[in-house]
């Protein structure tokens, strides 16, 4: 394993991604998120994309100086064109007035448009309940998985994510995909030679498959939570899909053509202001919030996001540890 | 069997809630709601919640001529003060605004604070649907359910309700608790001796229970879909709880103080307008949505709700059907 300081995983992104040709702010916005996932653990959304943001671009499924458009849409709508770039710097663009709007009448909406998406969630939502506000955060990906009681992939991985804050904590964040388990865990067991567990997908005739093959190439991936987790993914399709007037799962996957990028939707994101809610009276009420993550952690059940905060605790220490030929990979792209 | 019209459903219903000291305004709102259970095949919402109408009251748990108030919290927030009277008349009060506001500013906000609240979520949503919005709905309720890796009771059911609007058909509705089944299932279970499912619930040491008696009266019933599951049954609680100033379902069910009596507590709804998100754009949007309804029951899957829509069919034709023993006890309540 190959250590790196925060601030040199960034650099190492950064210096990679702008010689790969990417713009500045674009370079930046999209390190920051990547340094983020390593630091807290997550390797999965971490320096390790960095192979898969080059190889979008070389694939020519992103716009490598995308300026994205901040759209006053309606009183409590911004509206972001992101114009094929990656979804980071549109994100950093929509910021600051859907924080206005949300502050100022309550709740407010932010629809990405036309973004290249692989980052996690939480890094966005954080970032608000960081500020005080109660978030939600939606997204498509590619058509993978199957609804409940069929057997053909109409939905992505379409994860859903929370975000609420907490003065002087890290906030209550979770950030869940509503398939059964993500792909690449599929993947692994693939190229291991296992078979995965029941649950996770079907065959071509919507029976219970454990075999990853069949699972990817013929089959279809599940939710969780049976209709439950297949109703949730259905309304990501919907709130993140055609209301914000972006395409579906099947829609993204059908736009990749075959190529290994990654997906290209939109994503909406919810911002409630507690203050206009509850006027004089928020503390008080946060304060009761406490109570109830009280009752969740002394019984000895886990909140949401704790393991990813303890691993960025030891980050902020000692840097994070990436394979040695993850490193290497990364540096010959700047040869 | 006893056989009703919709009317004569409706009628008994009402005039079971007038004998028993509600307003008219009340009596005929709780009957609408209890008479769409019953007519779209869901019993459990149907005319049996008369009794539980009535004991409420004579219990003292809910304010039989309670006057709702709406106060314009902000540019997107409607808030209802229920005043410790049923839920159903608190909605209505509000939906006007509530509808205003989305329409005006994109997405609006509608909390509705302190109301005795039994009522299925679709039953509002489908009204927002029918109206244009896309819709969410949150409710806590009583403190019967532990966090994924607990034993302890924190959470209610928690249902969480969606819709999206279809034109010129019934909308895509769905509407589930956050619980891995209800608690009438088990109380069921329980009252036939039988021995529940691996899944629904656990002993007081957090071990996985199959006996019904050790869940409902020591243990815990469980979330649907593990710590994912937990994590939306923590979301409601806290969006439809302190975020609108009002219980959660430990502090509702501290508030029955070992009575029968409904919930008492709030519920967060939100409604967006997709044509202050699309514009000119919005019936090709929603025709795009359609393209994914047909994909999901083109091979064989249902929407949620196809079941109670088909149920309204049938009962708009031939009315509904109720058990004598029933139809006795709600005749007694006339006398």
């Amino acid at each position: 394993m190959i250590r790196l300081t925060l601030s040199d995983a960034h650099s190492l992104a950064q210096s990679i991604l702008l010689h790969a040709g990417f713009s500045a702010a674009h370079a930046t916005a999209v390190s920051a998120t990547i340094v983020a996932g390593e630091r807290d653990g997550c390797a999965s959304h971490g320096l390790y994309r960095v192979l898969g943001c080059v190889s979008t671009l070389k694939a020519g499924k992103v716009v490598a100086d995308a300026q994205p458009e901040v759209i006053d849409q309606a009183p409590s709508i911004v509206r972001v064109d992101a114009a094929g770039g990656f979804s980071q710097l549109a994100f950093q663009a929509g910021l600051p007035m859907l924080q206005n709007k949300a502050r100022e009448n309550g709740i407010a909406a932010l629809a990405i448009n036309r973004c290249v998406h692989f980052s996690a969630l939480w890094v966005e939502i954080e970032q608000l309940a960081e500020a005080g506000f109660v978030a939600l955060a939606f997204t498509p990906s590619h058509a993978w998985v199957a609804p409940a009681g069929g057997h053909q992939p109409v939905f992505g991985t379409n994860p859903v994510a929370f975000g609420w804050p907490r003065p002087g904590k890290h906030p209550y964040v979770f950030d869940f995909a509503t398939s059964a388990i993500a792909r690449g865990d599929i993947e692994l067991h693939r190229r291991a030679g296992k078979t995965i567990p029941e649950g996770w997908g079907v065959d071509e005739q919507g029976q219970p498959s454990t075999d990853p093959n069949v699972v990817l190439d013929r089959g279809a991936m599940l939710t969780f939570g049976g209709h439950k987790g297949s109703a949730l993914a259905t309304m990501v399709e919907l709130i993140a899909g055609p209301l914000i007037g972006d395409l579906t799962s099947a829609e993204s996957l059908a736009h990749a053509d075959g190529s290994k990028s990654s997906p290209y939707h939109g994503e909406l994101l919810i911002a409630l202001d507690p203050r206009r809610f509850l006027g004089a009276a928020t503390d008080q009420h946060l304060a009761r919030a406490e109570t109830l993550f009280e009752s969740i952690e002394g019984q000895g059940a886990r909140l949401p996001s704790q393991r990813r905060f303890e691993a960025r605790a030891r980050s902020l220490e000692e840097g994070v540890q990436i394979p040695e030929a993850l490193y290497h990979d990364l540096k010959a792209l700047l040869a």
